[in-house]
């Protein structure tokens, strides 16, 4: 699967360029605008619970069809939930015979974990009580 | 401040009872419902500023006073993005005389990394390979 391996690889490029840590610095705007967009992508229910169907499936991956009878919503609905995600780096796709399957990439949702986190790193902490 | 304690250990209780990390289970209705409205107020650029400019400030709060000026908006526009930052779980504030002082709920921002986050546990990873 060597598509997957090359968006996720280049995902990583894209992280180490953007962004730092919430609490280490300020945001500049072309940063808070490409964060900002992967963000609005998760910020709706249905396009989080298809995420958390997509990332917690054992084997990696979902047929659309799958998906769709979760939900009372139209087949054309949820493909364009899905294209949302996928437009925010989030899930990726590929077509095999009649049905896509979807796929998360764990390089943005990691990098969203690590800009959001707060909490001092083990070391740190050490650090900080001996100190104390 | 015993109102900010209140309000940190309320998230902590929430946070225990939603969610299970992306990658453990599918979310239900009411748990991508609440997610959903923390994310979207994440998912504008102004806001993402604000909450950097917030969280990043040494000493960990700030005089709204010192934020406005960053910004080519108006004050009441900048309160409404704040509000929903507020509203999300993400910030409180304080009126102190004149000014108003926001810092950030790190439960909220320390949950959402949690959710998010897909790489496993250092302790996971050499279960795993022990057991390969």
């Amino acid at each position: 699967m060597s598509k997957q391996e090359l968006l996720v690889l280049g995902q990583e490029d894209r992280s180490a360029a953007c962004c730092p840590g919430l609490v280490t610095a300020p945001l500049d705007e072309d940063q808070a605008a490409e964060l900002g967009k992967i963000f609005k992508a998760l910020g709706d229910p249905v396009r989080l619970r298809l995420l958390s169907m997509i990332a917690s499936r054992a084997g990696g991956e979902v047929c659309v069809c799958d998906l769709t009878p979760a939900f009372d919503l139209s087949q054309p609905t949820i493909s364009h939930h899905l294209k949302l995600l996928r437009q925010a780096g989030l899930i990726d796709c590929e077509r095999r015979g009649t049905w896509v399957y979807y796929w998360v990439l764990p390089g943005t949702l990691d990098r969203l974990s690590a800009f959001l986190k707060t909490a001092q790193a083990p070391q740190a902490a050490q650090t900080a009580e001996a100190t104390a």
